[in-house]
């Protein structure tokens, strides 16, 4: 017998970088790793040029190509709009997407201003589409887990809380200048890696009610690609804040650096309970280290937890316990819950709004860096009630 | 403009358990990764019933599904059958599969038999079809990297090695008799787990010389699954050997257990080297840890690699280093080089040779286990020549 | 033949409990381990009263011992003046030792007042007597190598650090009442444990210039020690620090907490530089983590050291690497330091001066707390010039 | 008022290398640590030559020296003969100190051949002398805790067993010839480095009832210290065995190497049970990590032990948990039992008939090894009854 097509959804995806081939991997593999009630049809790919965007879309698996990202977004065919364009551009083609009555799954950062973040989740939630914002890390079984353990109390009440995101691809002030580097595009280590970790906070304990911040730049300046030339650098290198929850009795410390040589993926976390602690690091992102009050004498410490079926959407993977996921596989994740949030007419987590969160807390501490005191975050109205 | 399709090649897949599905999603995640000269088309499934065919086919997305594996194979859409059935089934399908002219992509073991596996094996090079098993842990980039470290002697001479491969889900006398305790399913600890453990012995080291073994069956009667009776237990659960190879000066050791309370998937090793060393352990399989002489006092150690551009077919799942592969993503990796070796018309490695090897292997250390000497692997001329 | 006895220096030692017995271990021990120009005489030790002093005397292997310490500190016999006895003793023991023109090694903290720090580091430098604060951690030889390594340009330009001591034994509520909960004892997590933190901050990096902190009481009342009533507690639970250093580019994260549960000894921290980085845990402080630039492609990543011949004091305790030294062991070290600083007449690293340095840090964190702005140290002149 | 000497016990140390230095700091700390009947005097020591000898005894607090082992062996005042002489010269200072009647503090190993072991051990039972060799690994906290939990069943019924002692201080073949590499003193990887594996072994699984082994020369000669001519060397560079236990139902895998580069003292074990496991690693043996069934699903895992007070000796060292042992504490703990049970008039653990067991199960390897079948070690039967 021959299978036939049942209820799909048309996706369009613009850009065909990093973030957009892990878009296209993603809505490949989920239909035969979940059981979805619609099904991404791949329909259009964007890109800057015609030719580039047709070769990505043969490569991807997509059926139609353009060079437009605006004819993507009014084709009737696309339903889905994901964005993996320049984070300047989030904020254009994210608003016509929602004009023409589209979903819109943005990668991070929602915007490279506060203003537009604003105006993209009002807008959002006036035309009652889904939205979606690519945290993807936030979608890993093990931090699930973490999330589980804080919630049903089994590290007893939360304590305590250090979190920090750290590579190393700028250590060198020989590395050049590039667009990450310029503040237009979001640049600077707080928007680009430190809003995961502020994102990490704020979905393990809650929202923040004030923070204290410092940017630094440490290099101020930095070869152009040309070789010939150095430009200034206004952006941070690094990021040290302290944090005020709303429910949490206590400070936390919150660091972000992109100088942090030898660190390719440290979004690491320690989380202090009256019973318990629980520690992460992302550079071994299929275990959490866990530790619990009550052993006997001597038996107590920490436990290394790995990944497996009784974690999250792990068992969807695999069948057996400690064979890992990857980093394709939380995008996997990430799709299959934006997928069932628009067959099932709700909200998923992560959605504008809580990207305008992490969005508000950024320019908080900005704001505290500049001025030395304690600030507390603006989202206009839209999340902190 | 709308995307057309090129050669393809049409795939057959034979069961859709645990490495059944593992398939699939290979197929299907393949040709957005990687750049193929001939991408999958994802004919036919069978599996044990046509409704459960067909369940299968539409979760993963064949085109058409049966209950009868025989009418697979003789398919002319399916030019190449992928076996993922009960072991007792790989020599009759895949005999059937070679005598049509087709491509076999078998998982491990290769066969229940030694004598199977040498039909197979001869069969296949008589018919000139491409052949593959299932060895995927090999496709690692991470072993990838250790395999040309030694080869390029960045480590010395090799001097010793130390292997194994533990799990526990057979570690308590409670857990019920299931398939991998009949020995005419290749039961047993050596066959199930340990097989790994040589080949990639092999695999980093060359051919097996002779070997001395011990199999010890520890829980000797198990439950029935109905709960009420008991069974007697044949196969082994324990396996250790002293291995030589043909081009190594040292013994080697090599231990294999389904009793190793603990441990998932903790396929590990140690090779040393006149002047350096690398240990891997699988259960944080996107690591590798090195030793290499030279650094000044006090400055050397072991140094933990991390998985990244560098290493292998990393680069084609992410841009960015320590992002970490996936179980699934190994797979990709074997259904790539499976791919591009039909399409170049020419063996991969970890064909139906190799495997022959691993068994023979395996009945010398069964031998030597029964005897208490030394034997000689023999796979009947068609290897260790 | 008879050994004769050199030149010693008498010891008087105040306090038996935990840190006096590794006073008393250190002394026993340092001149088997170390060539000393003048050997250590175990000559008094004084105790709350004369059958406990007598007990611990014994026990350690004092010739002599008193229940006043007064009477320890003017006996002629004693050069060297010992301080482990309640922090609120440290400056009248240390005052009257001074005055008595002995030398005086003094546990922390120094004093439970900046005004009293800032006393005895006056009288010491007036009396120019040979003063030590217990700052044993820094004396770990892996220690003294990442502080070579920073300052010999291993890593490059330093560019960032972040700093904790974590402790979880007051991390439960019902955790009774001690010493350590009284404000006038030196009390609360920052002054008990947080202080070796910025030692050992100050000790890698150099003079702090300005701090901003946050001190958190998050349980405000434990049980009293008799069980039927609680106690109001204010000191600290918690801190969370920024600091700037003199002449440092970055802002610096530190932190201090005694309510982390599963944590027995985490003093450590991350050392980031333009060209590599340190990494530090006390929890195995027999271990460095260093990450340098430099390594081909792909072979790159933080290497462990093990502390060995190579490094600081080794090899006066083992001939070979890999064997381990223990907590009693840097205080050999300590002493070691200590002894030769006397023999030789000049004052050792970590004196008093090094010792108000941090207390002056400590204060100015507790007005910033207060506060909610930057502060800057104030010693009195005695230290930033 | 003043401290008196109570009964004490005469210490005579031969040697002052490596080994002789460990005892001597041993035998000094010993009595500040722990509370003793009887504490030891540091009466004489001896060494290859007179002037040789009183430097040592000056560094080391001994009272007086001799150039003569024999003086000392004969000297009244010389209670406790502890030898740490080069290993040919074990079997006559210990059958001449047990002749006159003195306690034998022996390093390992405890004789270059079976024969000599076997008369050390019973010419000392003859004598009733209490026994001791420097099994010191055994006296760790940690070890003691693994050994408990076996014997106590939390890791259920053992049913496997794998260990090694890997050290690299061979690995280059460009390493000179030392007196390691003589037989006549008892060279090789095995009886240098494996016999602590051994030990370990039977210290926590009991007798070894028969023994497969190989022995490999990789580097069959190697530069005099003369630098111009090349030894050739006939012992092993490493062992591989396999090990029957008299009470245990399994076989284990047993390894030794001075090849292995990178390894500083990684003398390590995986114990497996029905209902749980124990990994160590002497690189860092204030840790044990644990596995023990039972946790919810998903909350289960290795659980890492950091040793403390509920921890055999650790208590006398610190009273504070996760501050570390270190070696030469290690020692301190082997002088305190080995005193106590002189003091008790008892035999302690690893009194000669245990080293005297270790030394037949590697003749048995050896055996084993030439002849290429199972061996039963032959102790002469003074242990295997």
């Amino acid at each position: 017998m021959v299978r036939k097509a049942e209820g799909e959804i048309g996706i369009g995806l613009v850009g065909s970088g990093f973030m957009g081939k892990a878009h296209a991997l993603a809505f490949r593999a989920v239909g035969g790793i979940f059981p979805l009630a619609r099904a991404p049809r791949l329909e259009m790919l964007a890109d800057v040029t015609a030719a580039q965007a047709e070769r990505a879309a043969a490569a991807f698996g997509f059926a139609r190509s353009t060079g437009e990202w605006q004819a993507l977004v009014e084709d009737p065919a696309v339903e889905l709009v994901a964005i993996a364009a320049p984070n300047r551009l989030h904020a254009p083609i994210a608003l016509a997407a929602i004009a023409a009555g589209k979903h819109v799954y943005c990668e991070k950062p929602l915007a490279t201003t506060l203003e537009d973040a604003r105006a993209m989740t009002r807008a959002a939630a006036a035309a009652s589409v889904v939205t979606m914002v690519g945290f993807n890390y936030l979608r890993n079984p093990m931090i699930q887990t973490a999330r589980a353990m804080i919630r049903d109390g089994e590290i007893g009440t939360v304590t305590g809380y250090r979190g920090i995101f750290a590579e190393g691809f700028m250590a060198d002030p020989a590395t050049p200048f590039t667009w990450r580097c310029r503040p237009d595009e979001a640049g600077g280590a707080m928007a680009d890696i430190g809003s995961h970790a502020i994102a990490m906070a704020r979905y393990l304990l809650g929202e923040v009610e004030s923070v204290f911040g410092r940017l630094d730049t440490i290099h101020d300046a930095r070869p152009a690609s040309d070789g010939t030339t150095r430009l200034p650098v206004s952006v941070d290198d690094q990021m040290q804040a302290l944090l005020r929850f709303r429910d949490r009795p206590f400070t936390a410390s919150l660091s972000a650096s992109w100088l942090a040589c030898g660190r390719d993926n440290h979004l690491a976390f320690e989380v202090t309970g009256t019973h318990g602690a629980i520690l992460f690091d992302q550079e071994r992102f299929n275990e959490l280290r866990v530790y619990r009050k009550g052993a006997a004498a001597g038996r107590s410490g920490f436990t290394t937890l790995r990944s497996g079926g009784a974690h999250g959407e792990y068992a969807a993977f695999c069948h057996a316990d400690g064979h890992q996921l990857g980093f394709n596989d939380l995008k996997a994740i990430e799709v299959a819950q934006l997928l069932e949030a628009v067959a099932g007419g709700r909200q998923p987590e992560s959605g504008f709004a809580d990207a305008l969160a992490v969005t508000a807390v950024m320019e908080a501490i900005r704001a505290s860096s500049a001025g030395g005191g304690w600030v507390r975050p603006d989202d206009g109205d839209l999340i902190l009630r």
